[in-house]
């Protein structure tokens, strides 16, 4: 009888789960809403209900699914799976999630924050296939991240490692591309590198210099991939944009390269979407341009799971914490 | 019958040793010159005539000394315990330490870097005590370093994570601070905030700006402690300096705090006898500039086993290997 992992990616407005088998590969994956209300009262026991909805529909038994890994969108202590409540989830939390999920399923339940654990899912079956140290940045609306070492990953101190986009890339207060972070610090890598950073960028260096440029900057509606579309199509200003967003983030690469020493960097999230073009222009800035011996042991990849890298790593972790290897 | 681990550091001008005690107190330690002669061919009946030396002074059997540690001063790849032929101990290396040293020692041998393993004693028996969580760094002739995670080293790929001293921090090739490191990139830490760093920084500084200092500028010597004492009594030249230096520190240990989550970052090495001066200089330009769940949860400490963290570390990835904790 196949035996399952249960992954789980529990988001603001969606939970994406799937059945993994054990050698990684999706059995079944489907979502259901992320009901908010009352702290998310209802979360746990949605989540189980649909898992049960999905073993009868299969005719499974409930003893197939041996073990359930959880990503949330909060920094997760390692050793408790306590989080704080999270705000973007209608306060859930605040309680070990480990505890309260393996109560309800009645299961060994693992649980990290959730980039991290689609960091260790691009690991498993992704662009980090075969790899045991990988860091992994996703630039999306922000800038998120996963560091992956000797094939654990990272969680720091109280589960806030991998915070990738607040590291400071933009060092001179004078700078023109100084801008305030979220975090409440300024010069944050996520403020430059983000799909909104490239084009909090380029506003910026339009501003100080009108140049010709096909791209509609005056519009209220620009976006980062018009504006990597754009320097593919040779737009001089396109191209500076997005060179100075690649030093920016190839300046960060460069740092946690030298004091990690990973054998592969993943580049996931919507910006990456520009593929090859990315790589490239990352590349040129990076090259060359450290420790010799950190250079030629690293490699530049693009993510290849898309949304399923966070059930596909939360898979992992559970069957991690089978094997107690992953010591919650 | 008390059980001893063998810690082993093994330098350029001496191979420093010590038995190590379960709990981690040193029972005796010693050193011998490091007979760097045809590719170190000594180096390994060296160690172990002198551990037999004092094995037998101490009226001790062998069989008390259940496992050794080694750092060595090049990268180590975990796993197989390889390391390259080493240029700062004659080209000893180019074969697994840790085959080669339990062959001769008859004892499990765990190995990594000497910085890494100096990083883990702190953490063992120094200003890490407890942690698990961990970021050192050595401000010395150059800058070095070891990041633990959940108690253990990491090594990166091919053992060279630490690396610390690489990373860039003046971003700007037009900078004036802008050194060329021996590495063969430019921008290091290294360049900037080893005890030579620092000097070289006030050089260039003095160059730019010829000041009133009571430092002595245009004499050869000149030394990182000189310029601390000066700052320390008030010289605004040297307190620039140092706020520079500071600066720069404060960015790269920003940096790996949002990447690591930390609860220590612990600084040793020459430059950090400055002391709490260093400390507050550091912590200026630290606190209140990154991600505040971060912030909050990170201490910096000065280092406090000086020169013993070499051999109590190397006691403690021995202990670890006899856990099976440590996977050499």
């Amino acid at each position: 009888m196949e035996q399952y992992l249960f992954g789980i990616d529990l988001g603001g407005t969606s939970i994406k789960m799937g059945l993994i088998d054990l050698a990684g590969s999706i059995f079944e994956k489907w979502e259901v809403p992320t009901n908010t209300d009352q702290e998310g009262i209802e979360i746990v026991s949605d989540i189980k209900r649909s898992l049960m909805r999905v073993i009868k529909r299969n005719n499974l038994a409930y003893e197939q699914i041996i073990a359930a890994g959880i990503g949330v969108p909060a920094p997760v202590i390692e050793q408790s799976g306590y989080f704080n409540k999270a705000v973007n989830i209608g306060g859930f939390g605040g309680f070990s999630i480990t505890e309260v999920l393996s109560e309800s399923l009645q299961m060994p339940v693992a649980a990290a924050n959730d980039a991290n654990v689609a960091a260790i899912g691009e690991m498993w079956q992704g662009a980090g296939l075969g790899e045991m140290n990988m860091i992994m940045i996703t630039l999306g609306t922000g800038v998120g991240g996963g560091i992956i070492c000797n094939g654990h990953i990272v969680s720091g101190s109280v589960g806030a490692a991998g915070e990738i986009g607040h590291m400071p890339v933009v060092l001179e207060e004078t700078s023109s591309h100084y801008f305030s972070c979220n975090c409440g610090a300024s010069g944050c890598l996520e403020t430059v590198a983000s799909a909104t950073g490239i084009v909090r960028l380029a506003r910026e260096m339009y501003q100080e210099n009108k140049v010709q440029t096909r791209l509609q900057m005056c519009e209220n509606y620009l976006s980062a991939k018009q504006i990597f579309d754009a320097a593919a199509q040779n737009d001089v200003f396109a191209k500076k944009v997005v060179d100075q967003f690649a030093i920016y983030l190839a300046t960060s690469l460069k740092q946690m390269t030298a004091v990690l020493n990973p054998s592969i960097i993943v580049i996931g999230g919507g910006v990456s979407y520009a593929g090859q073009q990315l790589i490239d222009a990352v590349e040129s800035h990076f090259r060359g341009y450290i420790f010799p011996i950190l250079d030629h042991s690293v490699q530049l990849r693009l993510a290849t799971l898309g949304n399923d890298a966070g059930i596909i790593g939360a898979g992992y972790i559970a069957k991690q914490k089978l094997e107690n290897k992953y010591e919650n």
